[in-house]
């Protein structure tokens, strides 16, 4: 850590943050310049609250060395980490496409979104039982029935299921239903009970959305959350975040792919339906997604797109998911990777 | 709802849509120009959802034309409320001053800042016992105990309590504790379950924070969500929200208070410690905030402020939020309020 | 256009906006409804202002249907619109790299970056000669002798150049030494004096970078500037935008690609060095753009990154700038384009 | 500055970063820990490109430790300046408010607009004859004509002028009419070659605008520019900023003045007008800015807001107009300020 104080910042002011420091468990060292003088401090800065430093007299910028992650940090392990979800590996050479309706509606529905998924070469498979609306007069999912019915459609095509978890009350139950990968959505990318238990309960693979507004150190800090509670099995998911354009719903941040595979070896993943918002964009954004790196896409299809029960403008139909599909095959191959 | 249609539309293609809206209970009406084709629909568009029309050939544009919030809209109450919290007044002519301290941390803290936040005339007094943090690894709360603390130490002054609610599995310890406000948390404001809960649950007064990057529509639609479960007394905070500025933490809406004042019934607050993030700040944000019309501040205060547990540079000493009172009261009378 | 008025207006102030409609050369419907009243107003709105009707009483929003943009919309022209630079097509089938350095230093340095570009198959050449500077105390750029150095350096690869034009009274010099390509830069976006300028006294093709935070309907506004004084060979250049997010430089807003594409017939390229701000990241950035739909890309690239007078950091060597040419033609093909 | 790198890096490469350090002109101080090195250099970093230190091998992080404004910075000039604008004062302890309307529009529309102004007590007046409008298709202003109206009518109740230059060419012309101060708009705040001029060639006091989505460190180096070339009669003013929320037009930023007011000597006024956009919104952001400490605010004004040529929906009425002053002159009183 660095402390940098006022060039004003009298000798007994200086010896305070030094000796609040040693207070912390930390080693300084000083330098003095003419306009500034600096101190450096060594040890695991991760415990320390930078506030604490801030609030001393004198005491201009606080600035953290190390980074405030541990366990998903690619410091602390080089390799890309592969998740084994229900024996589909995610994040390897490998390319997924999760594919499936926003929501659950009905058996036929899902049954039918189950064989289009499949057909179109996707391995893993999507649907909410639960549905995160912003208006309490939206549909909000058909509920518990949905993950039934979701398990029994998914089953018959060997896919495994993705679906959201809201409530922490409903983590049990979404365990007795063997739920392949929990999704965490970007409402409650910081609802750090649910993080918790997630973490402590269950070693069943995590899709967590980045916030609305999240910057990348605070979405790994939420996976670290999971992380430290024993469940390493974590997938980040960029979604668009917000911003002042108003032309589409929400700026899908590809620069973050490229920052959080950097900084992470767990894998990322890109869902380019709710970033766009209209079905037309899909192709375009899933094919940028998968050229600047991602290691899986999370595609809205529908067998009917116009009588979705929700984001009806999002979801492709099963032959636009297979031509998308055709498409990045071939980016993927540019790079070296198999899909 | 108006619909926009594309100047190409067919006439098949504008009846399709027509009968759309007639199948979702709407009549319509037909504007044909030579540029585009607009339809207007009329009937409860609350329960619409506009994707579903956005998704048929043709359509540009839907447009809502009613507001999607009922209960907590002006329109459906021209008044302003004003909310009992255990006997003190807020959102009526007396603005509310709320102190306190960041977290809960000892006995003696809370007895003490207690006992500053009544000298400093302040009716109301907050502490978190459960502490939202970024990190895992940071001070998450001094847990159920801290509310034991907390309402000991208010009841010697009389002081309702406010503290925040994560937790739904909490909801009831909160209950049996007494908890004069519930607040919930920026990062909880679209935790729909959490609303959902303290909706239907109970009639305790709630403060209801602005998410982070959430719009003021969104933000009402949250509150909509408590209000349908049967519980009214809710109470908006600003407390800044996330802009492309590193200057300072948090960007404090002051043009939000105006707009919620227009558009809502229920009383504005603001928290200008969370906003700026500075303690030096606190004192022109608070004035800034009131002079915009809030109704009542949540301001976080510290017997000793460098020695806090968290936040500690936001945190007032008694003396400065003695004089921060005095300065708010000057301008709470050329606005003519009390204070 | 279309004028929603509140349930409460009277039929007197009905008819104030109706004839001031009128008085606008505008026709009139109207359509009552129980909780809102609404006109749809027909005619040529681009040259109305919406906020003279916005401040008639009871006047609840104002929607505009016709886009305010009419040279560069694809409503005006369907087919995407090939612009010749030199000789060299922009906007078609094929794909452009436009290589070089930040800015113009030394003439050996410009020699040895021409040959470089043109070694790693780029058919155009960019470099300031003028630079746009946050600090005054900043290198400025080398002026005037730079257009020189420059167009001699590029000449003997027969590669068209590209470079910046902040200040209007520069654009004879500009004409006099036969730049090819005028670049409009990120803050003279809305510098409307240098666009009408640029548009109405020459046919010189112009690259037009979006402003910091500009939306996409005010770049296109611009743009139309530019062509409504006579200039409609117009280049736009996404180039991130200003976010929250501090981990890198800028936002790339790769939905802007698809959405531009969509809405205007002109050429869009991107600018993946300024955006991400760090070499490392180009490469996938330079990807992600091409796969969502980009007709160029203007990269930085210097012979010794790290001795470059500006920018440093995002200049990719000769080495890398080729390997990333392969990679792209491989992404440039499946998508069945030629690069 | 301090720079940081990782924790592998060599002796040769840490080496290498020391003397790219010494060849600047910098001293420099290590300390190695086991996680990372930190270098510190010291010297006039003003000058340095942080750039070129990033892109040295294994540096994760350069920070400076200098603000890099000079001039402008209260570091450097500790008391508040106060501008002499023709003999009123701004800056001081008396608060000015400057009214008019936006745009020039008739010689009696600008008698009537300065005898309200001076009516309300205002001691300035503004008035655009230079418009930037987002549209080529909306008036742009009646142009140099609109000078001599305004100086006119200004004269006869002794009001100096604040109006807005946007092309370079046009400086001269505004000297001559002895325009009082000028004003560089929002789209203009990073036109370098104009802030160099009138920096460069007069003592005009200058109004500069925040860019629509300007940092305050930009902001305090756009004013460096000014500074830089002579001119220091500078005054900052805060519009809004462009941001998520689409129910209003700008976000006022007050925390902005707060933070202006610590770190420059400089004044700082608000325009609420433009921020908002809405006449009704007018007076409570006016109110709001004050109390967070500006010393000065820009309000619009019209005789009939009705029939403004733009901007129509943000005009407060003269009766409106000195409501507001008495309101605010109250505000002034309990701050201790005078108006």
């Amino acid at each position: 850590m660095i402390i940098i104080l006022d060039a004003e910042a009298s000798d007994a002011q200086i010896e305070a943050v030094q000796s609040k420091l040693s207070s912390m468990g930390m080693e300084t060292h000083i330098s003095k310049g003419i306009q500034r003088t600096v101190i450096g401090a060594i040890g695991d800065e991760r415990k320390l609250d930078k506030e604490a430093l801030e609030v001393l007299p004198m005491v201009d910028q606080v600035i953290r060395v190390m980074k405030p992650y541990k366990i998903v940090a690619r410091e602390s392990h080089h390799a890309d980490t592969v998740i084994d979800i229900s024996g589909v590996p995610l994040g390897g050479n490998q390319v997924q496409v999760i594919g499936g309706p926003c929501s659950v509606e009905t058996q036929e529905q899902m049954d039918h979104s189950a064989a289009d998924v499949a057909a179109a070469g996707c391995r893993l498979m999507r649907g909410g039982a639960f549905k995160p609306r912003t208006s309490p007069y939206s549909f909000q999912g058909v509920g518990v029935k949905g993950l039934e019915m979701f398990r029994q459609a998914a089953n018959r095509h060997n896919l495994p299921i993705v679906t959201e978890l809201m409530d922490v009350r409903m983590l049990d139950t979404f365990l007795e239903h063997k739920v392949d990968v929990i999704q965490i959505g970007t409402r409650n990318m910081q609802n750090f009970d649910l993080l918790k238990e997630v973490g402590r309960q269950c070693q069943t693979p995590v899709i967590l959305k980045r916030g609305m507004s999240a910057t990348i150190s605070e979405w790994l800090m939420s996976a670290e959350y999971i992380a430290a509670g024993g469940n390493h099995n974590i997938i980040f998911c960029e979604r668009g975040v917000r911003s002042f354009e108003t032309a589409y719903r929400n700026m899908l941040d590809v620069t973050a792919i490229a920052m959080l595979k950097k900084e992470t070896h767990l894998p990322v993943i890109v869902d380019p339906s709710h970033a766009g918002g209209k079905a037309w964009m899909v192709p375009a954004l899933a094919r940028s997604a998968l050229a600047a790196g991602a290691d899986g896409l999370l595609i809205e299809s529908h067998p009917r797109p116009a009588e979705a029960w929700c984001d009806a403008d999002q979801a492709l139909s099963a032959e636009q998911l297979k031509g998308l599909m055709d498409e990045l095959r071939g980016i993927a191959r540019v790079l070296g990777r198999d899909l």
